[in-house]
């Protein structure tokens, strides 16, 4: 039985206090044609007594539930305003579209951790209602969505983590990301570190590469420490030394990975190995590096970390580590209703295993 | 302000004759504590009175909002049931992965509409939820939904016309494709025709191909009948042949764009172009001619049609028509709120411009 962990009045007081079934508490909102007019003055009048709120569909009052999972994400577009899409009157434009530049389509994340949310859902006959916070007006949005909804699964970095606490006073949270220190939420994550520590220790053993340099992302992101910390793991357990920040940083982007690598071939000097902290960041770094005539993986090997479709249609194709996307939605909806049939259940920390894909871009496959 | 064509009880009777305004009626039903004793019960008295059904959300009645777009797709996946995700207690497994047998992520085309969706409903204050119908359920999933949200973005193939015209009575829906032939609901498309017929015609001019052959996707589809009208347009104007029917037809996945290469390159005849009817098909299509040797454009010129990330990141690139899908599902909404503003305008028929990509694969850029 879906419960919150707020001491509003519920439909069961309702019931109680006018000596009705909630059944009946249900019909009177939904259906109150159905209902004889003694029981649907009690229920109406028990309403306005206790001060039942009522919250989410009409049809969600007798379970309590909207029927819906909400699911948050940060603006990864980016868009903090946005015009009306323009009318046009010309069907067909035509353009040259040369190779510079392509960055994947930055909302494939997103798309499937949404896939997963959707089917989990569906698989307990619940919708999904997808809110990004984008704009001023973005923690009050989040406020709002965790009103209309049953529990909300929210990704790192969409809202501050007091706002997080704050709704989850009155709406299950579980946060799809590693925690950031001790929070009182659920999380869902994949296993980042074990899973670079397993790409590296192959560099290391099977391609004996021993110059091996880390291009991290966004700094602080527990993805990216995660990674790094990884990545050093790998190398002290074979006796090498590890370095205390990243060669490189970029952002997580194609292009800023394409400017790292426009550094190392201006300063002539490229390690062995760059481990890139994400797919992205390696798609750049590899067609600069191409560009510039250096061979991958023939004079420098580049991994990434993801498994996006792009890197597995790259030439080379990228060696990397694979994250279930739409399995981290899955799991998320999963734990989320477990919280909502047991509020006081221990917190979960659920780690999600990846799967280290190896392809051309290490040397394993010849292209 | 809001509307919706049903004859059903509104908020604004409730407040007539309660003799209250729709503040405060909202405000009954929300926070009765801060609403007069007299006040609450006159408008308990008219919600019953009238048999008034709040749908949607406590918070979206005074305005007869739910606060959410819906947005239903047909089940791309391919799931009927699925299990929970398994428990593993292996944070990272490693394995060689071939080349073979890519698929680009199915659902692109539903996250990128669903952005737009978002986006669009954003703009406006409104949330987006989402449904796959998938299942035995999924007509009457879809029904939930419709009574759960201000308005319903469907995509074709979603739901049997039938069923979505008698949502509709209650529900505004936008349908996300031609029509088949006249029904009463509002349509959001891209232009199919002028697009594929662009590039036919680059084909033809530029190019100076008169060997031109299509390949069509699953038979009977407006998307595929469109493109394949738009073929057959660019061949008439130019005085060429117009085939009846396409040469090949596929399914729109890469797999059986591979097995109708296989039967091209067995039969030891392959055309001077083959126009795909969709980009996944083209990529199947390229794969297999260059493994047997065919050249690409060299030997023959492959096109595609949509746009996705993959036709930019294969070798050669894909030259295509690119569809705005975020922007299909921005307009969709904008059209809904037009309707949801004037539920007595004339049908809307929207058509969204494309953009034909030149690339590689017709030898207008060189590797």
């Amino acid at each position: 039985m879906a419960t919150t962990r707020s001491s509003r009045p519920t439909v069961y007081d309702v019931a109680d206090r006018a000596g009705v079934s909630i059944a009946t508490v249900s019909r009177v909102l939904r259906r109150p044609e159905t209902v004889s007019p003694g029981a649907t003055r009690r229920v109406l009048d028990a309403v306005r007594d206790l001060g039942y709120v009522p919250s989410g569909s009409a049809r969600g009052l007798a379970a309590r539930r909207s029927g819906a999972i909400g699911v948050a994400f940060p603006a990864f577009d980016d868009v903090a305003e946005i015009d009306p899409v323009p009318l046009s009157d010309v069907p067909a434009t035509m353009r040259l579209d040369p190779a510079e530049a392509a960055e994947p389509v930055t909302n494939l994340y997103m798309g499937e951790v949404t896939r997963g949310v959707e089917l989990e859902a569906w698989r307990h006959g619940l919708f999904a209602t997808v809110a990004v916070a984008r704009g001023e007006r973005r923690d009050a949005a989040l406020e709002d969505l965790a009103g209309r909804v049953d529990g909300l699964v929210v990704l790192a970095g969409t809202t501050p983590p007091e706002v997080l606490v704050r709704v989850a006073r009155s709406t299950p949270v579980v946060v799809v990301a590693s925690p950031r220190g001790e929070d009182p939420l659920d999380h869902v994550r994949t296993a980042n570190g074990p899973g670079m520590r397993a790409l590296v220790e192959h560099l290391l053993d099977h391609h004996g590469l021993r110059d091996v340099a880390f291009v991290g992302g966004v700094a602080d992101v527990p993805d990216d420490l995660e990674r790094f910390a990884g990545f050093g793991e790998a190398l002290a357990s074979r006796g090498l030394p590890v370095p205390a920040a990243p060669l490189l940083r970029g952002d997580f982007t194609e292009e800023r990975g394409r400017a790292l690598a426009r550094g190392l071939v201006d300063a002539g000097r490229v390690p062995e190995a760059l481990v890139c902290s994400n797919d992205q960041t390696a798609l750049g770094v590899v067609d600069v590096l191409q560009r510039a005539g250096v061979r991958v993986p023939g004079d420098v090997v580049v991994t990434g970390f993801d498994g996006i479709d792009a890197a597995g249609r790259s030439r080379p194709r990228l060696t990397t580590v694979h994250q279930p996307m739409a399995e981290l939605g899955r799991v998320a909806v999963d734990v989320l209703l477990r919280r909502l049939a047991d509020p006081a259940a221990p917190l979960e920390d659920r780690v999600l295993p990846v799967q280290v894909l190896l392809r051309e871009s290490c040397g394993c496959l010849r292209a």
